[in-house]
């Protein structure tokens, strides 16, 4: 078992195999991929589809001094076990030494900390630029897959790679005809007929932007693309290496079905299926009462930016919808105006990515949609804490980032009947634009929020005297917690208020407080800085009010423990409910 | 004077007249530009180029039934001419009535608020599917500019039109070859190319995207436009109408010098000379310090986003930087991964653009810059209240956007030393990314500030009692004379702190003031929700002292007058004195 990739520590191993060794490694590689993501999961289509080139690479360029740079970096794991972290690979007890990024703090051969897509362009102009001004001679290359050739960044990229660099740069382009889900745009009907042209189609998408072009077919046969990189290898000027592989290859269920392998669950081999379950989570909620909506409301428009995925929109029933349902590929821009544009004409557009996805629109929303107070509803996945904790995928800064951009209302259900109602209410209301948290964790039940009213006031769950917490979205159940430890310490009930929403203040309600109460406890998930409980703090700040506000810190956690976090933060009821007590003294 | 121009009341009017009444139409039209672009200045280039396209597009096409939506909407000066908008171009008292971009709540022909580049195909995008899911049948046409072509948004836009819309959409491309300043990106070689070949050539960006195509060399030809118009009207699927005008069209100096005749300040007609005068301010300050600095320092990189205008960047002088001068056109996620991508490799990146641009960039600014930590500076205009009002180019909520990323700097200097002294320090530092705002106003001088140390630790200027005044940035001067106010009032020193930064507490400063001091008053210029004074609130929530954030409020204000909306907010010296001595009561 991994008899040649166990003699691999870094990329100059890689240069002394024999042709027949370096076949090895590919199985040797594979297997290796196959005993992390059955295990632990992760990101699976992409990297079954590189290894043979990315092994390619390796044997022809010299990293770290030739720098490679991973649009989105979810497909470098073969780069990563060249480049002395196999064990994250082979040995289980070394998983989490990796990520499933690129990361500087890894590697001298990784130079950015990447989880989002379209970048890789952009970035290596600017390593490419810097190279010539300090008189380097190394070779740049951008991997990027063809998915995210429709993230408009990287054709700002291709445009200023086509005409501003004079020197080498290498753009490959893995063309494994798939994005998450299908690709999605005309410039992939351009693609296939560079693929069944063989690359000599006259009209050529990098050509157009000045790019220098050559295609390779067989891109999972090392020799090919060992001799696809000795040709453009110290190549004098931008050029696009477009090589067509098959995504999940080596595994059979994987190349049959391209988007649910896209990205694995831990699973079993043999069969194929999880070999861990999931019940009724947010996630499978909205998909199931987006479809009926959808279904029911023929101006209902749901538009996504490649994230059926995460909305538990099945293909058979998105296609069901016809008109109704729109992936724009990985094009959050394209999503969010496309959406502003549907409604002026009078549909019901819903926007559906994640919160970490989200952050690359604020222009749009606030522009396209907000300025001119369209009724778009949001329906934002993954806005908490301990749902995607990569650096890359954090989803904690969403309430600072949009809860200041007027006319937005930013809705936070604490639970499933809330939830529904927020959805249902948002979608058919006409006055203004509107953003759902959709809450992470476990599915709750709770009757009392059912009816809805007035969103932008706030609700008070337990009317109680001396401390009110406000407990915003997902983070309702720590203040029911904390009231309640509260309560037994003080010997009376607590006030408990759901604020429902993070953009507006409920004036009456916090003046209201001020009679019989001292202090007001926020809790909120996401960073503090910029967030909901601040602006209570500068509500209150000339009165005598006090204010504690919890949350997150402003910082880019990694792969944390959110417990443990919590924890650190002095977020267990029982450091809360001292900090309290010490506030009252 | 405006025979014709006189007798359109509204599109229906442009249809009824003769072809010899067109001409003078348009004649009237630029007259009528002249009016009002010589007296209150405006957009120039794109206005004067674009007369007839828009007489035809009057003509030809049903508005506001056929919808038109322009890209910036910054060209659309004819189009508000033939809708009922004349007033605000031959009628001085009614100059202010008109904003210069389009504008829903002015007429039924606008259908959005626009300012921001690339945008159009996409909101195009979005009019057409809901036209289709509703069954109607007009016309939806899409006005972009060559220029605009550089941003990746437009690019999604044509992907999207070019697979997903299957109905009626025209896309006109306005090609005056020229951006604000030149253009820049590969692409602009293949509209070349389509202009030299009649647009025969065979290599095409717009069918690489799917989408059909034709090309109109003579669009200053009302006649020839209107054959144009009347072969696409109706069309059943989307096409680009790829049209060839001259930028500045009838005024030789606008013809002749395209960047300068981008946008017009009130000019001498004869001359061309402006007929208002600027002075040193901070903006050429900026020009002069970068020229010096990129001069005297081989790693410096300038990038910006087509914004050299703003900046005091001359072509020859930025010309001769060589590779130390980049424009990426107008494409801001390029210009900020590209720094990301250049700090990596060793040189010392400067981002350039106004901070009503920057929005569309928070995630690269977090991802690509901040999560590597990398030591970019953002050098950003148009930062302050009073510089930019129109509703579409407000930098007022920079602060908020920006301040609550981690690793981030945003220094805010009072004065012209701290200001360059920052941007000497933040240039030459390795440590972290910095976002410096470039205060508005006359110039201020001060040596107090000149001397910088750490930028992280606030900086007491007086050091009074009771009343603290935080004063941020270039609203450093309205804290200074609050201070003096309530002096006067309490008889005794105020003390006085410039932060100098927005995004990092000094929590020992902040701790110190507890002792004897009362309250914290902090200003800022910009919204309080989300922004600098709330986190002050925050800190100083659970002890004693009160806080007052005085800022603006979180809206979309429209041309308004800047002292007059401080008045409004209550931050005249005389109010805020009297808010204060209410509190300390």
């Amino acid at each position: 078992m991994y008899e040649v990739l166990n003699t691999i520590n870094a990329p100059e191993d890689v240069k002394k195999l024999t042709n027949e060794q370096l076949e090895t490694l590919a199985v040797d590689v594979r297997e290796a991929l196959f005993n992390r993501l059955t295990k632990i999961g992760g990101h699976f289509g992409s990297n079954f589809g590189m290894v043979e080139t990315e092994i390619a690479m390796h044997y022809v360029f010299n990293s770290p001094e030739d720098k490679f740079v991973y649009d989105v970096s979810h497909q470098a794991y073969t780069h990563k076990m060249l480049t002395g972290r196999k064990a994250g690979y082979i040995d289980d007890a070394h998983f989490s030494e990796d990520s499933g990024y690129t990361n500087p703090e890894e590697s001298e051969h990784d130079f950015f900390n990447i989880g989002h897509t379209s970048t890789s362009i952009s970035l290596v102009t600017g390593l490419a630029r810097a190279r010539d001004m300090k008189g380097g001679k190394e070779n740049i290359v951008a991997i990027i897959g063809d998915g995210s050739l429709s993230g408009g960044m990287a054709f700002e990229g291709l445009d200023v790679a086509g005409s501003e660099i004079n020197s080498n740069l290498i753009i490959v382009l893995n063309d494994n005809e798939q994005s998450i889900s299908e690709n999605h745009g005309g410039v992939y009907e351009n693609l296939a007929e560079l693929r069944r042209t063989n690359g000599q189609a006259e009209n050529n998408i990098f050509k157009a932007f000045g790019l220098d072009y050559i295609y390779e077919e067989n891109a999972n046969d090392i020799q090919a693309m060992i001799q696809v990189f000795e040709k453009v290898k110290d190549v004098d000027h931008p050029i696009v290496v477009h090589i067509h592989t098959q995504k999940g290859k080596g595994y059979k269920l994987a190349e049959e079905n391209r988007e649910a392998w896209h990205w694995a669950v831990p699973f079993n081999r043999e069969t194929g299926v999880p070999t861990i379950s999931f019940g009724e989570d947010y996630t499978s909620i909205t998909g199931e009462y987006l479809l009926k909506k959808a279904n029911a409301d023929k101006d209902v428009l749901l538009i996504t930016p490649a994230m059926p995925t995460s909305f538990a929109l099945p293909r058979a029933e998105r296609d069901a919808l016809g008109n109704q349902y729109i992936d724009v590929g990985i094009a959050e821009e394209q999503a969010v105006a496309m959406a502003a544009g549907a409604a002026k004409r009078g549909a019901k557009p819903v926007v559906l990515t994640n919160m970490t996805f989200l952050q690359r629109v604020y222009d749009q929303i606030s522009h396209d949609v907000c300025i001119n107070n369209l009724p778009v509803t949001f329906v934002i996945n993954y806005t908490n804490f301990d749902g995607l904790t990569d650096v890359s995928h954090l989803g904690i800064f969403g309430i600072s980032i949009f809860s200041h951009i007027p006319n937005l209302l930013v809705l936070a259900p604490t639970c499933r009947e809330e939830y529904l109602a927020m959805l249902e209410q948002s979608i058919d209301q006409k006055d203004r634009p509107v953003l759902i948290l959709i809450p992470g964790g476990a599915v709750i039940e709770n009757q009392t929020f059912a009816e809805l009213g007035d969103v932008t006031k706030y609700q008070c769950a337990v009317k109680g005297s001396e401390v009110a917490v406000l407990a915003l979205g997902d983070f309702y159940a720590k203040g029911e917690a904390l009231a309640e430890g509260l309560k037994k310490e003080l010997g009376h009930d607590i006030t408990l208020i759901n604020p429902r929403n993070a953009s507006e203040l409920d004036g009456e309600t916090l003046k209201g407080l001020e009679a019989d109460h001292k202090l007001v406890v926020t809790l909120e998930d996401g960073i503090v800085d910029g967030g909901f409980g601040q602006r209570i703090a500068s509500f209150y700040g000339a009165s005598d009010m006090k204010v504690l506000n919890y949350g997150l810190k402003k910082n880019f956690y990694d792969r944390y423990n959110p417990d443990a976090l919590l924890e650190e933060l002095g977020m267990t009821v029982a450091h809360m409910v001292a900090s309290v007590k010490n506030i009252l003294k």
